[in-house]
């Protein structure tokens, strides 16, 4: 068991997937905030989906929170937007990452694209005028088509 | 080639992967039948989203079934929630098996979520009374944020 | 580190862990491009969802495209949809691919999905007439839960 443990720990020990760990992690992270900021627009907003949601309140009051809200709308399009973008790059990078990159090359690939996502949220919830938005995802959608492309040649 | 497998065969053989192996796989599957729920929803309340899938009927009852239903809304919102929390924890929980829990902390994390989650869909499709559909949907959220502290300390 | 670095390139060298990377990376890459099509059919239809998106326009003009399109709609539907299959498919996947099946039979398996879901693709933008689109979401739901049950029996 020990010595399962030691090469498991060669994993997480090996510098490329160590940077990958944790940028992935990072972008999660960023990804779940999203669910609170949700929440936070839904509640300041009174901008419900669930009848159950609904804070007590009575008669009339209650049908008119269970409505969307350009707000909340665009929050939770910029949380989809990260699914469609962060997946492909959590699946992508974990490849990417154990088919024997240079370091420095992954870490500029983590870093970039970790900024971009970051950036592209900043964009969309302020908003920026585009093309700030645009710009920020098309990085981050170069970065992965990049990393793709080095584990198609190396598989 | 025998020698490849070998080392690749202890990868599933480590106790911690086994785990999160067996209850990722469990919390992916429960994700995969939030589809055939709303198939259920769309074919008995009569709901469609595209013309094509609609059931062979005569003229102006063609156009009644290509509409929006607060069943299948409400199945469709816990299907997005479920991939907006089950890839966040698929994602961090394999950096963090990777990372060399302990067996029993590991478990605990697992097993906490899968149960968290098939809670939540049992509060979300009843419908249960709020808060048993936040603090289940909160449970899940906080085991990912634990599981994602464990990985950046040891990356 | 050179070492380590040899220890890693062992897991892409490993046949089996190859196929999956190159098609899991396959689906990966067609699931970004929906975000190309959605584009496109934004910029051709005129129907946008964000203020800052749409092209300057004078006055009452601009009210007109920030609107839902039905096309539109079809390919988000379509990117949702790769989301709630293509996640489970590289999740359940990576564990199979590490759980040491023989590879004639996972190459088997990530063809058919990987055919699968760029047929569902074809299917669902021509629009074809249904069974099709059901039936090729059907064949890579079904490659997926016999990966899933390899799994499960492994762990």
């Amino acid at each position: 068991r020990i010595a399962e443990m030691a090469k498991l720990t060669q994993l997480i020990d090996n510098e490329v997937f160590r940077a990958y760990a944790t940028y992935a992690t990072i972008v999660l992270l960023k990804m779940m905030l999203m669910s609170f900021i949700t929440a936070y627009f839904r509640i300041s907003r009174k901008a419900f989906a669930n009848p159950e949601d609904m804070p007590a309140s009575k008669g009339e009051n209650a049908k008119k929170v269970l409505r969307t809200d350009p707000d909340v709308e665009r929050v939770r399009r910029n949380h989809l937007n990260d699914l469609e973008n962060i997946v492909p790059f959590f699946g992508v990078g974990l490849l990417y990452a154990l088919s024997g990159p240079e370091l420095s090359t992954a870490l500029l690939h983590f870093r970039i694209f970790a900024g971009a996502r970051i950036l592209h949220t900043i964009a969309y919830l302020t908003p920026l005028p585009q093309p700030s938005r645009g710009l920020c995802w098309g990085v981050g959608y170069m970065v992965t088509i990049s990393m793709a492309y080095q584990v198609l040649k190396a598989a």
